[in-house]
């Protein structure tokens, strides 16, 4: 039967070198996504279909947990609706697919295929909103966005991504504020617990801020390759859309008000920062806590006689583990060679082999793939039977853990401080990272920096500790570091 | 505060006499969804998105269940792409939005946002298949779609709507004719079981199948006014899209051949039946399986003194009762008749009523809700406090049991069998209803049928009891009964 199987693995593009190389490699060959005939629009595969479902599950009990609900607005907005707040329509005027027919006739007015739903829902947001009684609004929906890129990347930038975009209104501007901060510190809490990425919360500058938002503050990681990504983001609105929409309420006094508003999103982007964060020559890494696959087992035999045994083993191990961890044995027609690469290609945790030998003294050999590319290779233990279902969680959750402190380190290594704009530049050639520097707040010194070096001012920290220092364009004063990148 | 409670309940329409005025105001009114902007397109509120939540949550289980994976297709297909398959396209050309622009540009190809996704899902099959070892494959997605109606209503057609499509490739006729069936299996299951509705298993006509069709299944539901609902549709593909994309499979014995493929789907029209089969003149009544809210207490009191009391007693039942059944406590500053109506409205299976006299008494007066239009009104029983936990859960069951068993006996009522076309027209005139009658199988008579009477083939009934007979139109001969019915 060696003729029909698989091909044999090919070594995947060196990530130290070539890097957007290896992750687009990464993603096709895991199964995790295609490219589609449609321009920038790319297909989700069940494999990393799997992944976003156990993140959105893990994100979605946080939204509704602080109070939120999900419902659906409509994909198209009209143009009329789009153009009223004029920042926003600025901002997304240039990138929005337009629908102009309908079967075979034209429409009398033009729809935007949202790109964010801001405008439609402030819509119907004025005509729920009656009382400060119908305050605050908490809604939040999962919808898919298209955005007409001009360059696009699978996950990172698609045309159409899927995502949740949540949408509040408030009585007073504080409140807005608190929802807004919250917001941002449950993405921060869901990227560094679920997906093991450490983050950097901070506010962006007006330079680098929403379309029509007041303040926007987000979440900012370090890919391997020394980029930044934005990772999360929530706006503070203010009553920019509520003036242009007219949501107003009869508040305790007697006055009507416009509401304060906020929103927030992640994307399937996220899936991009898991990959980026975690990858390794050898494949995905993903995160115990989202993993589709927690443990696969690959068992070996080479008589019938031995594949009498381990099947009976393995089967034993399956209804041991069933409901305590997402489990997957492989029986396909390949060498176990074979399988070890496809599973390390695919980034499950943990693999099992079980042989006649293992069989016979009724263990297990584990295999920790987070270890995989440390001298000496990956961390392997023999684990009897019936102790598998006590370790292997124990395990996954150290390995979740080890994932995220490995990232900690890289992104404290990759940061650096600079005192001025020579020792940006070079440091930033020398290599990439986060780069803390002095900046005094006005647009022209960031636009010198990132023409000058390519770096965008990515935010300023909301833990930054006070240090008095001069901007490095132009010296005027500064009383805290902010931080650049060069960012995806 | 009496001038700033909620305006009164004014009667809802009479659904015996203006069922679909009674519809859209139930709808409207329990806050399910409400009109948008956008022509066609509803926003689903977050009591109607935690409806199909609940649903989806349901149902995806019994598609992952059955061995399928969740995967995710682009919105758009380019023109060509529709263009490959001649009757698919016939069928939906007339009812597709066209994106032509995006940005200041005018597109080189027009895409059309999906009004399904047969097209463009063949592309990527014909990509990823290649031996009979990839097969089968079995994949589901959940998206938005968009179908350009002329005539529109809430939930049962809009212009973009919520759905599932599942998209399956066999090796083989048999295996595809297979999973047509189980699909329809598990939707009547599904839609039975959980929904309460008692439904039609059937074949569609010729003229009924789906646009690209080799045969297409339905399960057929009758509503309140007696017009049928088409409630999940499951289709056997044949191999039409397999030649049109080229999907073609290197078989067992070395040969090429085409695949065999299936899709299914059920939409948010879903929603429209649960509230067409269970509402009554009070309002909604949800099926206790996806009720968002199963029980909701009232609490009641004069006194602040009666208050306290009333309030610790409402917090114990809340402890007691978190995580068996899902419960809200309306502690709003209505009159209790006034919440009475509302929750009566937004079809709350169980109302729980606690007063001073039930606190003291260590009880609660449980109204359910289903009997509420029964002469002598809702049937009431009080329940110790500590016997809530065991008997709300056995109390939710029997209504979900009683309310298929009533939506049942009344489909039975509205089901005759009639043997000539007179007696089919006097009887739809008389009475809306499911007609029984004998049909030759030609579609001329199928049409005749509908031209006089605008009754439709809703399906042939996959266990209809063989029964010799003559069409009623041409009275050639017939071996079984085929159900007819005004629809939606």
């Amino acid at each position: 039967m060696a003729e029909e199987r698989g091909r044999e693995h090919l070594a995947l593009p060196d990530p130290a070198t070539h890097f957007s190389d290896w992750y687009t490699e990464v993603i096709l060959r895991a199964g995790l996504a295609d490219y589609s005939p449609v321009r920038g629009c790319m297909v989700i595969r069940p494999y990393g279909y799997a992944l976003w479902e156990n993140m959105q599950a893990l994100l979605d009990a946080r939204i509704k947990a602080t109070g939120h609900k999900n419902a659906y607005f409509p994909l198209f907005i009209p143009e009329s609706i789009l153009r009223k707040e004029a920042e926003h329509v600025e901002g997304f005027a240039p990138e929005v697919a337009w629908v102009t027919a309908a079967g075979q006739e034209e429409l009398e007015e033009r729809l935007v295929v949202r790109p964010t739903s801001e405008a439609l829902i402030g819509t119907m947001y004025a005509k729920w909103i009656q009382s400060w009684r119908d305050l605050p609004v908490l809604i939040n929906q999962w919808a898919n966005v298209v955005r007409w890129e001009k360059r696009t990347a699978l996950f990172l930038r698609t045309t159409e991504f899927l995502w949740q975009e949540g949408h509040t209104a408030h009585r007073t501007e504080e409140e807005a504020r608190e929802e807004v901060l919250r917001m941002l510190e449950v993405y921060r809490d869901f990227v560094e617990t679920e997906l093991a990425i450490p983050v950097i919360k901070g506010k962006k500058s007006e330079e680098e801020k929403f379309a029509g938002a007041e303040a926007t503050y987000s979440i900012e990681a370090l890919m391997r390759d020394g980029r930044a990504l934005q990772a999360g983001t929530s706006h503070e609105l203010g009553q920019h859309f509520a003036r242009v929409f007219g949501i107003t309420f009869q508040d305790m006094d007697g006055e009507r008000r416009y509401v304060w508003q906020t929103s927030w999103g992640v994307s399937t982007r996220l899936v991009g920062a898991i990959i980026m964060v975690h990858g390794d020559r050898k494949g995905l890494q993903l995160p115990p806590r989202v993993a589709p696959i927690q443990v696969v087992i690959v068992p070996i035999w080479r008589s019938d006689e031995e594949l009498a045994l381990v099947r009976e083993t393995v089967e034993r191990v399956q209804r041991a583990l069933c409901g305590v961890v997402r489990l997957e044995a492989d029986w396909s027609d390949q060498r176990p060679g074979w399988k070890f690469n496809e599973w390390e290609l695919r980034g499950v945790p943990i693999r099992l082999e079980i042989g006649p030998r293992d069989a016979r003294a009724g263990s297990a050999t584990v295999v920790r793939q987070d270890t995989r590319c440390e001298p000496g290779g990956p961390i392997k233990e023999s684990v009897p039977l019936d102790g598998l279902a006590r370790r292997l969680p124990e395990l996954l959750q150290e390995i979740q853990a080890a994932m995220f402190q490995r990232a900690l380190a890289f992104r404290e290594a990759r940061t650096r401080s600079v005192d001025t704009l020579e020792e940006f530049a070079a440091s930033l050639a020398a290599e990439r990272g986060f780069l803390r520097a002095h900046w005094c707040g006005d647009r022209a010194c960031e636009l010198r920096i990132k023409e000058q070096t390519g770096a965008t001012l990515r935010c300023m920290p909301l833990d930054a500790p006070p240090e008095a220092g001069q901007c490095i364009v132009c010296s005027r004063p500064s009383n805290a570091r902010v931080v650049f990148a060069r960012a995806y």
